[in-house]
């Protein structure tokens, strides 16, 4: 498959790390500016889009000025995605860039989400079409402001050009600021499926890691099925040499009847909760 | 006539075309900016003049990044007329670009109108000369900026200079944008009959369409002239060889007695109600 | 004197009307957005800084973007001055500059002055220094941020230099607007006495010229010494060849006496006026 | 040692003055803009963060046009040290920078501390963590966008790229600037020890001095021990050839027993002090 020739080169995890570093900063500085400081206080000043508008456009401004001449200072699968499709990209080289940028937004975004105050975070810069948009309405802002934003970077970097002076990097930023200005009361002015996947992700994965930590310590330390617990146990058991024993797969394979036992017996806690309930 | 010379060429409709893109996206940009998303909540904040010059400014400057090179990047009839004058741009050129701005403004005028909430809509940016300012002075202060404008659309591509760095693109957008940082409160800073215009003719078109439309339902569908239904359906009935029969023009001319006849109807009808009311 | 050589060139008095025509659009815009057009309404919110320091800074950028090949693009007399010091322009050059740069302010501050409603005029954008801050702190201020500018414009002008890229108008509308964004709160931010001396002027034409007017009026139509009446009938008196007869210029001298006496007649009416006061 | 080859050249010197005058420039801007002038009124507006953010990024901008070919325009601590590091300066040369650094900080803070009228003051733009945000977090912020800015530093600077149009000072004040946009309600954003350093020095500064005035004038003015004075008075007189005395260092040195016999003084007028109040 000539697409994958030179995927693992150097020169192209240097690129791919780069989209990953470029869009955590980015995501991690313009989702940062989305957050209002007053919630909580009476009469909250409204959002400063002027701020909001000029962080994320300076700060892809700046990105790319940063990594432009190593992977080309995508920093938005959607820029990479017309790459792509106009062959300047090899799709597999594609694919390992959007997997960085969606690396890179969800960290950008985890560390804003662990360094923000909880009373402050609100919601957390997650793009959402305002209530008085439609989803359509909203479908079509976002198709005009990224139109407009990959036409510039496309006539930006357009090697044809003679004509162009002055900074690339500001001139694809300065097509991110107005798309910002414009858009943000329809749908959040997203532009960038990466930036709006980091803080949407936080959501995503404080809930399924709550869930799997609260399943796992019930399972495993508070109501642990005994079975299981004894066969654990024997894998966790060092034989005489020292080692850990070896064991069959299928030893620690939950049965569905420990399972079931369980089941029963959490079935009962709940009727007995459920007679304390009825009987008031 | 010589000024017709190389007007059907490919690369002459690649030039209108992108006139028409360019001002469809700056007018939708723009004009998006100056929706007041707190009208209708007590005590709205006053429209932030940053934000929308920034807009109209850098929208500007992204739309001749993109296009300077396809069509010079006009966008806007006060340049396209200051170019036909100096004979950079032949007169027949100059009213296909016109005429290719002012249906982009209403193209994207009209998308904004459409995806933009009723409730917030308000004046819908059209530009209004403030009411304590007068319209003569109104005129000084829209020649002043335009002016300054088209002042430096020549200045910076003139092809003698040599001492210019920097962005063209962004040199014209700033220009922009201090018309409207100061311009706004005064007449709302047109600098450019095609922005005018395209929220203009909303006002225009909704009227129009919306009393055609009335007209129509009216009377061909509630209350029509029986005559002239009668010969409708002849013109659409089928004759035996699965055709749609062909009429005489004169066929469907309204006759003015029938019209007459329901003026009189509908005279009555109001009568009545005038009595119904009248009564209480 | 070789500092005049190349004054009465027709290359000089174009750069002399650009400074004038460029200061005058600079203090048109410039001094307009300082305009608060909320000014007689309850609880008017606060100047917007940004905007200001934005709208100075941006158009003394655009300024000499149009401006600069032509007559250097001071537009201030301090850059000027600097100029001339330093022996990159005559003294004699300088003078015109300066002269230009003055009648280049009136002008705009009238034209503003005309156009801007008398409602919201308020302090009409007149530099003052706070009145919280001393004299010489505002002297300290406005002394730095000149500084600032002044060097900004040396040093990107500076032909010896081959590691500055971008736009020279921009870099020095960049320091003139960080001036405006820090001093504005002390001293107006002035950092150029044309710009200062455009409003401040007002204020100097309109008590002189309604003076005059009134002094004229009072002298001449209303209440005219009737000796100098006479003479002046003399002199607009044509002869029989048609033409206006010559006098002696020691016709139209005001003789002492006849002054005093009208004094004596004025002083009378004020008499009885005092009289007519003290009465009640 | 090889390191310090080069530093006393008149050009070293030349570049170390620009360090100091840059951050001069730099921290009374900059810091100036964060002056809450409405501060003591009801209901004070917040700050305004864009306009902050823009006076420091465009200041750092202003300031490297004007001295990046001096000094290469470092004004920042962390931008020497990481050219220190990495072997682009000495690092005899690096700390004379940042001494220099410093020392303009404290001026430009102390200039500023001077022209700014006591009632608003305020935190006088000392940088500190947000109350809401701890300080490892707040560490976590300042890492962030100090890495941005030292890394759009060596991007821009970099002479292997031949990539980059534009303005290299723009783009370093543009990653200053979001930054401020970002970083604000966080930690203050300071990304630049020296900045921080400058207005802090401040409040050590006043309180040492003001302690030692204190001293002086007590110890030497009001209630000098009588010993000390008199032979300060030797030292101070003249012999019959004109010139001062010579004394023995000796003699000037304090004996432990006056102070004592002072304290004792002191503590009895305490004392009285006390039964006065004792009495009441």
């Amino acid at each position: 498959m000539v697409a994958f020739k030179g995927v693992w080169t150097k020169d192209f995890w240097r690129a791919v790390t780069a989209e990953y570093l470029a869009t955590l900063i980015f995501v991690f500085l313009g989702v940062g500016s989305t957050i209002n400081w007053h919630a909580g206080t009476d009469n909250p000043p409204p959002a400063d889009l002027v701020l909001i508008s000029l962080c994320f456009g300076l700060s892809i401004a700046t990105m790319v000025q940063c990594f432009g001449h190593i992977s080309g200072g995508h920093i938005n699968p959607a820029v990479t995605a017309a790459m792509v499709v106009t062959r300047k990209l090899s799709l597999a080289k594609g694919m390992f860039y959007v997997v960085a940028q969606c690396l890179g937004a969800i960290t950008g975004a985890g560390i804003l989400y662990m360094v923000t105050p909880a009373a402050v975070r609100g919601g957390f810069g997650v793009n959402d079409v305002s209530s008085s948009v439609s989803l359509g309405h909203g479908l079509v802002v976002e198709i005009i402001i990224t139109f407009e934003l990959v036409f510039t970077v496309f006539a930006t970097c357009d090697p044809k050009r003679t004509d162009l002076g002055g900074s690339a990097a500001l001139a694809i930023g300065v097509a991110v600021a107005i798309g910002h200005l414009f858009g943000i009361p329809y749908t959040g002015a997203s532009m960038n499926p990466a930036r709006s996947f980091g803080p949407a992700f936080i959501y995503w994965l404080g809930p399924i890691l709550g869930g799997l930590l609260a399943a796992g310590l019930y399972e495993y330390l508070y109501c642990p099925d005994p079975d299981l617990k004894k066969r654990l146990k024997q894998v966790f058991q060092k034989d005489q040499s020292g080692r850990y024993k070896e064991v069959d797969a299928g030893d620690i394979t939950i049965k569905p009847g420990s399972i079931d036992a369980e089941k029963a017996e959490k079935k009962d806690s709940y009727n007995d909760m459920g007679d304390v309930l009825s009987s008031e």
